[in-house]
């Protein structure tokens, strides 16, 4: 089933709302196998939304348009269907009731305009609303099928769970082939390297499809099948999960959108040890993240934030000939910061990040994005160079991002040298 | 001008990746007074990509594409490019040489596949990319414009300030009417409290148009109008402004999208004062915040995040007793670790908060989303309660914008009760 989901206002366009909802839609049709084409958004104009569901009915199975069928003058979604399946429109008595209770709950009078609401396409099935006043509509036609939901969210979405999605459901046939998929979670390797390594693509994939969606925290590998037999799908995807890893294994962190803060979280949990960090350039992002994690308490003891050389000398006890020797930012200054925040907070392990986060305050030999990170347990104290681009905010990111990988690689045992 | 916006990649139908570079390329050609009248998302699929640029085209003046033009095999535009305006690909010297210049910074090795980012289509006008390596092109014909950029958010909003808009702007008439607009940025009240106090809107607008934005930091107020002439579009716009602040002066924090923690970076500059920040339930997120600032070592000096009870004793030297007494997360403890941050520091001022984040462990008497938050100078030691929702990470996000509020009322002499 092939669907394309069409958002209607004015404020999408304009980019003063954040398009939430095809977002949304699009999940929940991914989750049932449902095939999203493409997405659209056009404004509060009539024409253009005929338009929109003409070329979508013409292409298309399932056609799921949001938007528009408010009270006020400038919606105009509601004209537009009747217009294009050319019917007309009838007071439908549930919904009446719905928009009358809705106001009675809320003390307030029921207008004429508000009243109008209930007027819905003759040929259609109506999709109450128990979140708001405007109904939603399903219509179906020469074996296609047009859902019309309001654009509010909440509302959108209420309508989704407690009718389309069920409804959809039964409408699948459980024979159909479906879409199934899984993620692997990269970071410290850059897309074109993963692409190389991976070698040839085809004798890797088989049936299976990949995909590579590179942020600043890394490389998500994402692969997919369409398959009609789920038990067959995953096979098929584990088993190039593990050709994969067997290339490259040691560069994922996580599977399916997993974050590593979660994944170092956890190693952490599990071997029962606690962590102090020291961070200069990034500033307490490091441990904003790793207590993000609900439960941080159990491994996360402390956090000392040294932006100054003065703090780094007084709080985890540097040598401050050293800092001189060697720079505040340096593999030695990292070092002994991780060393100093375990020593000093009685923890198992001490992570540590110094660096030139820019735009300012790069040199030729220290240029902005060189980064030093330092871990620490009783056994092994080591640290690293990084040398990330010239954005204050996205070298914060990268920052923390390795060194929690490193992080992750010192829980595991696996070498921080590439 | 009318355009058309499209966005490519897989992961933005299935829901996986929310379209912000729509929302952000409408946002911006609507203030340059083109009017956006649709966008479109496809997969990464060369025949659908096709077809989008086909019938865009045929449409509207301006088309801008995003996304599909990485190194590897998913990437399909640049085929979908050079297939639709039937040309073919060239070499460009300058982009093989910003690619090199980049993988020579970050020291790595430049492989055949990244090599291939510098072909571009031969009838193409190049628009080079200082924080990736696939260049955008400009391509005109029969009087339409066509412009396609990576869909990497940070990559194409670099590349749509840097050339694409100036390159628009200069396409376009001066003498056409403009959409003229400004923003306020509140905090600390919510969205239905401010538009009561607003009273009367049509009288206090005239010609122009009000939206409130509200997230998590805060309410968003944005006046816009449409008008010929810059220099009354910009009086009828700082005369609304006034009457806006006159009735709600103390809750907005900037103008234009400024972030709070610009504005307390810059009002703690002119002051010349270093502060220091003591951490519990926000972890780190306030000091990171106020380390996004370049040049934040003039007034950021430390910080300390204690998440246990020990680290506050030892680090801030918050006497035992008195957490036994009022617990962790109370008004006394907040004034306490604002208190010995401040005083360890050796700082002008302290800041501290403690609270309970969820979704565990709140209490009947001490529910999730409670916060208190501390601040102390040389003269003046103060705390205050509040109530934020479930959510953990949105209650970070609440908490640490509601201390950056109450920095910025303490460094400009505003009483935080209210």
């Amino acid at each position: 089933m092939k669907a394309q989901i069409i958002t209607i206002g004015d404020e999408l366009l304009s980019g003063q709302t954040i398009n939430g909802n095809a977002a949304y839609i699009g999940e929940k049709l991914t989750a049932l196998s449902i095939n999203v084409v493409k997405t659209s958004t056009v404004g509060d104009d009539e024409q253009a939304i005929f338009n929109e569901f003409q070329h979508a009915l013409e292409n298309f199975d399932l056609v799921i348009a949001t938007g528009g069928l408010g009270p006020t003058n400038d919606d105009v979604t509601r004209t537009a269907i009747i217009k294009f399946f050319d019917t007309d429109l009838i007071e439908s008595e549930d919904v009446l009731n719905d928009i009358k209770l809705f106001f009675e709950k809320r003390s307030r009078e029921l207008t004429e305009t508000n009243r109008k609401q209930a007027l819905v396409p003759r040929i259609a099935k109506v999709i109450r609303n128990n979140r708001g006043t405007a109904p939603g509509t399903w219509i179906e036609r020469k074996g296609k099928i047009f859902i019309s939901l309001p654009g509010v969210p909440i509302e959108m979405i209420g309508m989704m769970e407690s009718f389309v999605i069920p409804s959809l459901q039964e409408k699948l046939m459980t024979t159909e082939k479906k879409l199934y998929s899984l993620s692997l979670m990269t970071t410290g390797i850059p897309e074109s390297n993963l692409f190389d390594r991976l070698g040839d693509l085809d004798a890797l994939l088989g049936s299976s499809k990949i995909a590579f969606l590179p942020n600043q925290f890394g490389v998500k590998i994402k692969l997919s099948i369409v398959e009609k037999d789920e038990h067959t799908a995953s096979e098929v995807l584990s088993h190039v999960e593990q050709k994969i890893r067997a290339l490259i294994g040691r560069y994922i962190y996580g599977k399916n959108g997993e974050l590593i803060e979660s994944v170092a979280a956890r190693l952490l949990i599990e071997r029962g040890l606690k962590i102090a960090v020291a961070e200069s350039c990034t500033g307490g992002l490091i441990s904003s993240r790793l207590t993000n994690i609900s439960g941080s308490s159990a491994y996360f003891e402390r956090a000392l934030i040294t932006y100054s050389n003065g703090a780094k000398v007084e709080l985890l006890h540097v040598n401050e000939d050293l800092i001189m020797k060697y720079g505040a930012v340096s593999l030695e200054v990292a070092r002994l910061m991780a060393e100093g925040v375990r020593a000093v907070s009685g923890t198992d392990i001490g992570l540590a990040v110094t660096g030139i986060m820019g735009p300012q305050g790069g040199t030729i030999q220290k240029p902005v994005g060189l980064v030093y990170i330092g871990i620490c347990d009783d056994k092994i104290c080591t640290a690293k160079e990084f040398r990330f681009g010239d954005d204050r905010l996205l070298n914060k990111d990268r920052a923390s991002q390795a060194a929690l990988e490193m992080l992750r690689r010192h829980l595991l045992g696996i070498p921080n040298e590439e």
